[in-house]
């Protein structure tokens, strides 16, 4: 079962995972290793270059973040900053989550009328695996 | 824009679909087709039978949920309720997603040092896309 739950919560972070890199932009402009960092620090949950990189394309493809190159250490690293469209993005998908929690939170203050008997032997029932 | 506004919502509701499929479970059993129905109605989102279908399979497979044909009415019907598996992953993936969420708002109270000078240039960088 804890594995279950991990894995739970890292298909959650994974849905999350452009609005998480856009709020960490929205503070500063940060390179890629940075945000990866920081997801680790802040989450608790590791996503890899793998994950983060191409993500960081998308995105910058379809013009919510802008790249430039940092050449001030000795390793040039490109660095990521949110533009005005990621911005607007940003705002919306907050707002989004936020009216989906709540929705969430009102599931079941509606009922849902159906067949009487088989609901209530489907809501007893439990399946027989161990915890 | 409004396009890739709608993308977003329709991103995040699919990484969230386990959490409204079990959220509608909690409260009664539900054949899939009503599962559809209701997220239509309540998100303004529409899953289709091969996005809804595939995931309740999977729940099944993992003990979230458990069906029971419903012969009552002429066309036989798969009905899914919770199981106590299913119920603890549903509190377990609230915490969670509440947790992010809290984690969320809380980025950028804690200023991370990147160089002064770049960060300004990218703070104040836009795309040149029209709105």
């Amino acid at each position: 079962m804890a594995q279950k739950l991990r894995d739970v919560e890292v298909k959650l972070m994974r849905g999350l995972l452009d609005l998480v890199i856009l709020q960490f932009l929205r503070v500063h402009p940060m390179h890629g290793y940075q945000i990866i960092t920081r997801i680790r620090k802040n989450f608790g949950v590791y996503f890899g270059p793998s994950t983060i990189y191409p993500l960081l394309n998308i995105l910058e493809e379809k013009g919510f973040i802008k790249s430039q190159w940092d050449l001030s250490n000795e390793r040039p690293r490109k660095v990521y900053g949110l533009t005005r469209d990621g911005e607007d993005l940003l705002c919306y998908t907050e707002a989004s989550l936020n009216q989906i929690c709540r929705k969430l939170s009102t599931i079941g203050l509606d009922k849902i009328v159906i067949n009487g008997v088989l609901s209530n032997s489907l809501t007893t029932m439990k399946t027989s695996e161990k915890h």
